[in-house]
């Protein structure tokens, strides 16, 4: 084939035996629908070569999906018909940490938690935290907008980029910023390729800031013994005057799994548990701790417990991590939804959810990111059984109608991929989303770029 | 006209008389160049009639100049040729504060100062602070991505702003995103609005992120013999693992010429001063204060004063905003320019604006948000005298040629307007400045959304 081998001269790491194209029909998405395999899997070394690659499969109107980890849970790494796996494992360099300028620049593959790693010993911070840390990297969190149980402090990926390197669908190179954390010259393309999922262009390079660690993270976890209490709980937690570091939400199922399956003391027999991190200056911290703690019973917390150290701190948020893996304990499969909805109607949307599971029979268990509205509920089913893979579908489908009619997303961090297309249609302005699809054929004219991903 | 007949049709607030023209034949900015009046200034009083304004003016390839308060320092709000100026101060509402979800629905011309009296009565605080805060709207912050001191550790407008209600150029109505604080559900079409200067669309409303108001302010001013030492000062503070809300650095000429305007009893006879605010819980704040006083000491403070209360503290800022105005009483002319600069740099940049404004006979004031490297350097001339205003091209040419060449942006949060579109063609990418060229054309076809300005 005159494709593959023009490939070939580009670069030599190119994977084509059915056997290896297997291994990157996956991602962390359970999608049961039909196994595609792409025409080749490569591995650029560098800017160029994913240049010369782009340039090449426009010409021939190949699809190219851009992997790195493939932990996404939305399809959006999986690939589709007539295209390359263009996987970044080779391209996974900390370039540079500046710690004057309050920046690190990156390529694609750098794992967070690594990077973390590193700035730990300067005293820095880079503070998005997906859930797979160990594993997940900077060009999947960009893709995303990836945030975690942090975002309600200190924002998502978006906050964290000022410059990126992106390679067009036709080869073109560009940089989208400066590497300062303010500009305002010319549009900000910054933020339109970051959360667009691989669909606008191809990200070579990411400029990060960063900022000071905070000298002490104190973990309380409070119970509940009612779900909505929990939840009324977060806002009297934010009216209080708190922007606690994470103000995360866990029911009763989810906590009885970890522990289960990681054991770390939790406390099962309750309903809800409520996450909330303090960080900042020793003192602060301890000060604020006391102000909390009288918000905590106030709003009817049954038992109020302390990490006793960054030990059990770093164990409890490993077991809380670890929810997708325990689950998978239970089913063959296990769906992680991502909502996000009014703060006002977290309880609405968590009974709302309770009820679907329990009317189609499905395993969930619900956790999330309560200060900011981003619900997890996850499913665990066997989507081998016919029933319960249709039961889901409607399940699904009855859950991001409910959702959408009470003003929500149907994605805060894990992205739209392959399988939430139908709710996007049904959640955005119908305006909004002809331009977004106006932008797309702009920037990829023969739709190449992750093709039939996001919009 | 036709035109104007069928503006009238749409609208009876229409002005068009030359006398009243005038009025609106200028903004902040201190364009030396022609003046030039708008065909008609018109007031729409909701998102309808601004489409069916913008539509009509598409019709006619008619250009709309979007107006709030005019405060504009880079001549984005002026007329151009053969254009209708859209002005907004009939759409001034608060549509509404939900305290629960954290957010607030504006108009375009809500002014800032004035939302955040209304949310202060709530406990809540929307942090982006232009100096001119009791005459900046909303609208002119969306357009310019408005920082200020406190976008050190809280962000600019970008970062509080969920939800916009756009006007395109045809007159289409679209919602860029949902009511809710976090959304990757396509893409970030919110972002690309905010700081594109009116140019891609007209913001008719917009959902801001509030969070809570902090219990305390504690502002220290922090006076050096060097404007070096000060400079690294901002270094110290930062690498010991502090956000102060502000980080502004002010230099002696600018101390005196406010002090002058304004007696709050700043130090004059000191070479540069740093206006540190914490903020916070009152507890932790003191406790941060002790740390932050040993800094300060090591790193060569030669006077480290408190205010004294909130009323001192207002007092302080109130002059500080006022520096603009008290510049004006040395000459006929000041023109403030704002760059973003590598924090590394700054002192470089400091010490090249003064010997620019040296060589050149300029009188320069210098203050800036050092947090950020976002530097204010102020010259203060009369634009009537020829060798003056020949003198301050030359001295501007170099100064931006020189801050581009050391990784600078040309703007920070006034926008690029009129005034500096030469700086930013020689600041971006090339390929980048293409691919905003062609977002701006799709958007805008007919280019006739504030013509001219920005790219």
């Amino acid at each position: 084939m005159d494709f593959i081998n023009k490939l070939k001269k580009i670069t030599s790491d190119v994977l084509l035996k059915k056997e290896e194209l297997y291994v990157y029909a996956y991602d962390t998405s359970q999608n049961p629908d039909k196994l595609i395999l792409p025409l080749a899997v490569v591995f650029p070394k560098n800017t160029e070569e994913v240049s010369k690659i782009a340039k090449l499969c426009n010409e021939y109107k190949i699809s190219i999906v851009p992997r790195a980890q493939g932990t996404n849970h939305c399809g959006g790494t999986r690939p589709v018909e007539n295209c390359i796996i263009m996987h970044f494992s080779k391209m996974n360099k900390i370039i540079n940490i500046d710690s004057e300028n309050l920046i690190a620049i990156v390529e694609p593959n750098v794992v967070i938690g690594n990077l973390n790693k590193e700035l730990d010993k300067l005293n820095l911070f880079f503070p998005p935290d997906p859930s797979n840390l160990a594993v997940s990297t900077v060009a999947g969190a960009v893709s995303l907008c990836a945030g975690g149980p942090r975002t309600f402090k200190y924002g998502n990926t978006k906050d964290y980029v000022i410059n990126l390197e992106v390679v067009l669908a036709d080869g073109t190179i560009i940089e989208t910023s400066k590497n300062i954390a303010k500009n305002v010259s010319g549009y900000n393309l910054t933020s339109l390729f970051v959360g667009s999922e691989g669909t606008l262009g191809i990200i070579t390079k990411a400029t990060l800031k960063l900022i000071p660690k905070p000298q002490t993270r104190l973990l309380t976890m409070c119970y509940f013994d009612s779900l909505i209490d929990a939840t009324k709980c977060v806002n009297n937690v934010i009216n209080s005057g708190f922007i606690p570091s994470t103000l995360d939400l866990i029911d009763k199922f989810t906590i009885q799994t970890i522990e289960k399956f990681n054991p770390c003391g939790l406390l099962v027999d309750k309903e809800a548990m409520l996450l909330i991190e303090l960080d900042g200056f020793e003192a602060c911290v301890k000060y604020e701790l006391e102000i909390l703690k009288k918000i905590l019973e106030k709003s009817g917390a049954s038992a109020i417990i302390q990490a006793k150290n960054d030990i059990e701190n770093e164990n409890i948020w490993r077991a809380r991590r670890s929810a997708f893996s325990a689950l998978s304990q239970l089913k063959p499969n296990v769906i992680t939804e991502d909502i996000v909805v009014p703060k006002s109607k977290i309880v609405d949307f968590v009974i709302k959810t309770q009820e679907l599971a329990k009317k189609y029979s499905i395993i969930t268990a619900i956790m999330g990111h309560a200060g900011d509205g981003n619900i997890h509920p996850n499913f665990a089913l066997d989507l081998e059984n016919i029933e319960e893979k249709e039961n889901f579908k409607k399940l699904k489908d009855e859950l991001f109608s409910y959702a959408i009619s009470i003003g929500a997303a149907p994605s805060g961090e894990h992205g739209i991929g392959t399988q939430k297309q139908k709710y996007l249609s049904l959640a955005l302005d119908k305006n909004s989303h002809e331009l977004m699809k106006k932008i797309k054929h702009l920037l990829d004219t023969n739709n190449i770029l992750n093709t039939g991903k996001s919009l």
